[in-house]
């Protein structure tokens, strides 16, 4: 058994350890799961365009660790995340003969890590599995904090359970086979936990953000990455079932999960639909004093992404998206509530009148289009 | 809101607290949910016989405390166990617009416990659930230690995750409504948990066991299901993911499980299955030195059940047995593992070889077909 020799930050959620680690171009990904994996069975569950990407280099990190692997083939992005594939999933590790000593790992985007973690925690009431995440935004985000889900009846994520991943490796080398519009919207989720939990992440992504565009193989991405997941993985650590203050997370996406229902998760990607909901955050909150400077330095860096572009606010209108709003999973039957920066650093959560967000968002959508 | 005066015992696991109430004939159980209900959005999951039997008592005291309730019908038994079902109530939920503060409860046997736990424990990932067992199966065993399941594939219980219940009301005159078959089947899993955990309850079901098979309504029956509930309990608190400890309570269910699937669970109850368990357990209990005084008093308590008229091994190989055993969910990689007692109140887990169970195996059917 092989010794990762890969620096892996440990988050400790409730009885268990999440071990998150980062690992540059050409590592060994074997390597860094070798103990976990022990020569058991192994279930990789990938969609076909991402294992025809990355299978043959993982396969070889992964075939020293154990020789016993099945892969378990998904249809690609949010497709995947229905009862069905969950159902066929859970049927062909039972027909491979599966036990609860087995091992699940996700080699793939948002919508792997969610799915994945949903069947093997589900699986004769939980197998051990980790994520192998091939997108910025899933491994900054979506693979930490133990989050799994399946969409159902055009809700997202209605269907899922809390439960920590043993190991998340981010692999770097991954970045440079996303489309540029993929690496800057995932950069939206990491800009999100700096902004109202890490300061000094906030001022180093502010510093180095345009060698990280120009360059996916740019060093100072390891050191992005790790420094987005702590700060994540801190604020999991202290509320991992959603009490309290892992509501912080959810900055920008209230107003971002209502745009992604209403476009029918169409034209936008979740990145560029919570860059609008934190902008529309940031107004809300210079409503309530929100220092200016703050404001303006939030705006300004996500105006660096270029991503408004791509976005597309023109035709929509105010009463779909309160709608929206009010059918979300956090919401609760007093009202929606809302996370809302206070300073660089620090936040508040508001629920917040229907008339006066409705009156603000109209007053967005109008400046959106005028900036158009 | 009112308060409960029924006395109430809680088992703390992890950072959730199961509360277990024991209610006497007539009690309110309105009363006992009151706060826990706090006129939230109810969900009621239960099959339409038992319905038909205990709806309007549960609803007079239920409505009391909420008046937003809604039925969630379901198939009786087993069959209620699939992800179909599973998937309908969820979507029903989301129709009746539930959000994760609303409140699930079950009223029903061990099959609606199972379904229900899981439907909560995975909508909108989680909400708050609690169980109102209506078998004694349920009250002493299914409804305590936070298991969920569905059945997929012809395999019981393939999908679950653990997840606590935050009350258990167990309601004694549920009891006068159980054919007798059930009742006395109910009792083996209390024995069960006695026998190895709680000496001094297997002593009292010893002194009680006749005027409690004579009469439901008996005040024995309490304080005996608030004992069980108890001593499962303690073994929950434990060992909540079955890591270790809680293994004991797989007494009897090696060959018991094996034996429900050989038969395809038609013709043996769930109790009878694990009696017939126990009883090999006990053999092989006394090959490895378990005093003939303690296995004496094990079999004795069993026969005064007075099960054996239905059990039916005639015709049953050892083969397909120790197979069934062999893809149980608690089986590892090194072997089978059988939970034996080493004395009353004590126990040990031990992984046989197959050719030592195989033979003491067939040694058992035939014992018990020259006892029938």
């Amino acid at each position: 058994m092989a010794e990762s020799r890969w620096p892996t930050h440990e988050l400790p959620v409730g009885d268990s350890v999440s071990r998150l680690t980062v690992v540059e171009q050409g590592a060994d990904i074997g390597a860094v799961l070798a103990g976990w994996l022990g020569e058991r069975d192994l279930f990789v569950v990938a969609s076909r365009p991402v294992w025809r990407l990355h299978g043959d280099a993982v396969l070889s990190g992964l075939e020293k660790e154990t020789s016993r692997w099945t892969l378990l083939e998904v249809p690609d992005g949010e497709s995947a995340k229905t009862p069905a594939v969950a159902e066929s999933l859970w049927r062909e590790m039972a027909s491979a003969g599966a036990r609860r000593d087995c091992r699940l790992l996700t080699l793939g985007g948002g919508s792997v890590c969610d799915l994945g973690a949903f069947v093997a925690a589900t699986y004769m009431r939980g197998v051990a599995f980790s994520h192998l995440p091939t997108t910025l935004l899933a491994q900054v985000d979506a693979a930490i904090g133990g989050k799994s889900a399946l969409n159902l009846g055009g809700i997202k994520n209605l269907v899922g359970v809390f439960r920590q991943p043993e190991h998340v490796v981010a692999a770097v080398e991954f970045l440079a086979t996303l489309p540029g519009r993929q690496l800057r919207s995932g950069l939206v989720e990491a800009i999100k936990v700096a902004a109202l939990c890490d300061g000094e992440l906030f001022e180093r992504i502010e510093d180095d953000l345009d060698p990280l565009l120009a360059d996916p193989r740019c060093a100072a991405w390891r050191d992005l990455i790790a420094a987005a997941q702590r700060a994540k993985a801190e604020v999991v650590a202290a509320d991992p079932h959603e009490a309290g203050e892992r509501r912080v997370l959810n900055f920008g996406h209230t107003l971002g999960h209502a745009l992604e229902s209403v476009l029918d998760y169409e034209g936008l990607t979740h990145g560029e639909a919570v860059a609008h909901g934190m902008r529309f955050a940031v107004q809300l909150a210079v409503g309530r004093g929100l220092d200016g400077d703050v404001a303006r330095r939030f705006e300004a860096l996500l105006d660096r992404l270029e991503l408004t572009e791509t976005l597309q606010l023109t035709g929509l209108e105010v009463g779909p998206l309160v709608a929206a709003m009010r059918q979300d999973k956090k919401a609760r039957a007093e009202g929606i509530v809302w996370v809302l920066p206070t300073g660089l650093g620090s936040w508040e959560a508001v629920v917040l009148e229907a008339e006066l967000v409705a009156e603000e968002l109209g007053r967005f959508l109008a400046s959106s289009r005028d900036a158009c």
